[in-house]
């Protein structure tokens, strides 16, 4: 570790004394040992092309140098299969050496077992935290000089209200009680954006931490001390685009670097995506739409990076890794999935599996088709030969079978049936296990909202979900029944501030002060749910068995060896009695159960007394 | 012929001659060169099974006789692979040469190019028809003695209204004036059923037609007319069930001859099919739901074949075939296709296409789930192994998208884009040219009546889906504009009567007399728009390009060589001007194009003027 901070410091020396002629240097260190032994370093400097690099070193190897239009940038593409850590120099040279300076890079070892990182799977359960809202650990970082966006506010919904990276890190101990096994921050790296910099989707520095957020070594000490408690850390991307404040759109490094750059360097209306997200699979869809669905801008302030560009996909696949190696991170959340060129997604998918083969990566595509769910997944054989070696989707189609199950009255095409047809679709996805599967997310209104604020039903879906053979994640505050009734749908209103993250706060629903009955119970439920499912065999990897909604009831099971687990999912508004010897074929006639929520044990016999309205979730695991 | 005729009638003399002994020899006859050279002859007659089957013969081999527990049935299993046209003997022995009786069995020849008959396919518009409801071509079988269902009543949506075959062949100049390739009647077997027989789907005897609908010679007379217009005959299949008057009910072969048999012997209650039909792909449904799928009754009245037993199975497998090469069919439509065993109707297609390499069949899997439509189709890769022989499937999500895209107003996610993204969908299939698409069937309320009485939105309909890679199907009557808002959804009602089907109706449909405006104006339009698909190899088997929903309008485009036609649909309820550039890589600029409905023709240039509400078709074609 003294070497370690040796080399920085003699690394940042370094550079403090050339930083009239560079100004960046990125990645800014990289590793030994990686399976890829190439690295490309963006050198940023003004007229920096105009010098040539040269590395002295028998281990390290510039394979070429590329130029582009812009002489402030030089791409070095070097050679480290031989390298080993430290630091090694980089000359710049030109006519007349007075001119002549160098720069130090710094080569780390990795971590020990670092390759082998596991990633998260179906015996994950993710927090997902806008980190924002959910606790003000250091209010000294709440306003930053010399940021767009310096004010905070919490009455207004699309401020900044002080959350930040310490704010995560002082509450892992109630993360993991609650009995979550992974956290997923929606981004802290900097937008230096003047509005809604909270969100965090619009980045300005691939590199840098919001300093609002926290510093760089307050994001590896929450990802250090999370790992201690068995809570990984997964590290939410943007391949996409970038914010319209990102330090290149001042000083583009080439012709093409954002898609419709001429448009906007002539100051042009922004060429908005189409957002038609089935052309990247439709094989009727037109040219046109394709390339509006690829380049064009997600928004106004987000201007669309090329990611056709080799040069670009290098930089962001390594920066990929970078954060991975940094951050010592236990997964990847890549945001819109389908909005840049799926080649480009594809090789930097590849890339990080290819550097680390038991990773998991989760995209976000935003649709009710399964069939384009199914498209993303690694290991699905799409017609067209795409391989997206995307570990993880999202299952945006099972979740609206949820709600709209729960909220609908039962009949032959309505209510459970969109639960048990919805799940039947699992046999058409190359890993179903491998889908994360949540009640909400920052983007959608809260779960409670969206079941009309009813808690039977609410704890229904997420009893429910968390017994799914899938990876599952809940939004920060399902578990104290937030909601956005008064604005449903609201982005700000969803991401409501965490009740006990801010010092004064009347409400802590980290230490269940003032939370109402509701809340509590609720709490509670989760709690044990989650508890329970953190340890069992049967849920992670179980098999399923389910039965066709009957009588207003459906009923599903999770077998594993000696561990089965029985959830019966009851709408009737009166206690009803479950005929047992239909469920013969799973093997618990005659074997004690326990109701995890009650604790309550018996024998299961011939029949079941089921209370009204309700989540019943049994095990035989004493 | 002679020949023929002589040996027919030998046949029936040797029959005759021993009625008291054999009551049914099924299939009446066979053929010799077929690809799969054995047959299962059944054998049905008091005691027949106390005697030993024996045939003398160079060329024909009795390789086996299978009894079962009824001694009434003889299943003699043939090989024919030596065999030659004519008839041959088949001996009934038994101790004490007086009860010896003998039988002539005969083989035909096939007709020329039998084995390469084609089947429907996507050049194909086709006309499904309830025959009767259609036209009573012969009034004299209107009633039949003898018959359960004798009375006919017009007036009674559930009862005979007297059509038949000979209707259906006095107005094929009409089914083919108006554009149609092909005519699917529904089923046309003898239903000796109580009460609704008109619809055919209760058969009770596979190899009788039913009297009321006319003769296996007019049936015969059917196919031979409409081929020589060029209009295939496709016969309506029951593999799942028959009626509960078939004449097996009465003497079950086996005590498996359907399901839950022993709960019919016993007079106890029907076991109705749970019909959860995605239990035939569900990963994790229960063995319980699956077996009452497959096994359950679809109604009380119609008993559910056990396919699983092998000599059911080469019953209804010979079955099949008999009737393609009796009526030289065009095409199989398989009714109920997710109901019987799902590994039987694999081997049921299979074996017809193993005997007619270019046939078509089309199942009817009754979902909206492209998922599921998809797995029924030959060539689908699908994970758990199956391979379902089927060629052609029934685009239900995409009828369902097209009448939601027509009733939504336009959004974001409601109208066009239903069409749009539902068509997106083919990138899944294993041959979307290959799924037939309807704006509506005979179980399915009317396309009018759908739309609300909306000619204009009819129109778009039918325009768009008859432009679309797909086989398509009409029902009889929606040229005139059959509706069932009286009663939406009413079987009966949907099946109204063709007018001029009957002497004496004020008025007629074939001759346009008495029609409204309205519906000699949709008559006419899809006389246009059929006989412009009929010579029309872009829609045929063009390439699609079809473009995201803007503005109210949704543009398709199929094309092939100098072939280009161009659907224009436009929800504004004012004229518009499309800008033609966002279209240029169609490679239309400066051609000629024609309205296929008004005949005028222009150039198309920069912009195009679109008239309200409507569906423009345009050709390069002039």
């Amino acid at each position: 570790m003294k070497i370690y901070r040796l080399l920085l410091l003699l690394f940042f020396v370094s550079l403090t004394t050339y930083a009239q002629k560079i100004n960046r240097i990125e990645p800014p260190n990289w590793w030994v040992g990686m399976n890829h032994s190439q690295l490309e370093i963006m050198v940023y400097g003004k007229g920096i092309a105009t010098y040539k690099p040269f590395i002295n070193s028998e281990y390290i190897q510039l394979i070429d140098t590329k130029r582009t239009e812009n002489e402030n940038y030089l791409f070095l593409n070097i050679d480290l299969s031989k390298a080993v850590a430290g630091t090694f120099t980089i000359d710049f040279l030109k006519a007349g050496k007075r001119n002549n300076f160098s720069v130090d890079y710094e080569l780390k070892e990795r971590n020990k077992n670092s390759k082998n990182r596991k990633g998260f799977d179906s015996s994950d359960a993710i927090y997902l935290i806008t980190p924002d809202r959910f606790s003000n650990g250091d209010t000294s970082n709440d306003i930053v000089k010399g940021l767009r966006e310096t004010k905070i506010n919490r009455n207004h919904d699309y401020a900044r209200h002080g959350g930040d990276l310490k704010g995560i890190t002082n509450h892992l101990n109630y993360i993991n009680e609650m009995g979550f096994t992974a956290i997923w921050p929606t981004p802290v790296l900097i937008n230096d954006m003047k509005r809604s910099s909270y969100h965090g989707y619009a980045m300005t520095d691939f590199y840098k931490v919001d300093p609002r957020f926290g510093t760089l070594e307050e994001y590896v000490e929450l990802s250090k001390k999370a790992k201690e408690k068995g809570i990984k850390l997964i590290m939410d991307q943007v391949a996409n685009h970038i914010g319209s404040e990102h330090w290149w759109m001042k000083d583009l490094p080439t012709k093409d670097w954002v898609n419709y750059q001429e448009n906007f360097e002539k100051g042009g209306e922004t060429i908005y995506s189409t957002h038609r997200r089935t052309t990247n699979q439709d094989i009727y869809a037109s040219k046109i739409d394709k390339e509006g669905m690829t380049n064009g801008w997600f928004v106004d302030t987000m201007p669309d990076l090329n990611q056709k560009n080799p040069l670009m996909a290098k930089y962001l696949i390594q920066n990929s890794i970078w954060w991975i190696e940094t951050l010592d991170l236990g997964g990847i959340r890549q945001d819109t999935y389908p909005y840049p060129d799926k080649h480009f997604m594809s090789n930097w998918a590849g890339a990080i599996m290819d550097e680390y083969p038991n990773f998991s990566i989760v995209g976000e595509e935003w649709s009710l088709n399964p069939l384009l769910v199914g498209y993303w997944q690694k290991g699905q054989k799409n017609k067209d030969g795409y391989e997206s070696n995307l570990t993880s989707t999202m299952d945006f189609p099972m979740q609206r079978n949820i709600v709209d199950a729960l909220n609908e009255d039962e009949s032959w095409d309505k209510g459970f049936v969109k639960m048990y047809e919805g799940l039947a679709n699992d046999f058409s996805y190359a890993k179903p296990n491998d889908i994360m599967i949540f009640p909400d997310n920052h983007d959608m209104s809260r779960i409670y909202t969206q079941l009309g604020e009813d808690v039977v039903k609410t704890k229904m879906a997420l009893g429910y979900l968390l017994s799914l053979p899938r990876i599952s994640q809940l939004y920060y505050g399902t578990e104290i029944l937030l909601n956005d009734t008064a604005k449903p749908g609201d982005h700000g209103l969803i991401r409501t501030d965490f009740p006990g993250g801010w010092n004064g706060d009347k409400v802590n629903a980290f230490s269940g002060e003032g939370l109402s009955k509701d809340q509590l119970d609720m709490q509670l439920f989760l709690k044990k749910v989650l508890n329970y499912r953190k340890n069992s065999e049967a849920i992670h990897s179980g098999k399923t068995i389910h039965f066709g909604p009957q009588n207003g009831t459906y009923v599903l099971f999770r077998v594993l060896n000696n561990e089965i687990v029985t959830v019966i999912l009851n709408k009737n508004k009166k206690d009803i009695t479950l005929d047992l010897s239909r469920f013969n074929e799973v093997g618990l006639q005659g074997k004690q159960v326990k109701n995890i929520i009650s604790s309550e044990a018996f024998i299961w016999g011939d029949s079941l007394k089921i209370a009204p309205e309700g989540i019943t979730i049994l095990t035989t695991k004493m």
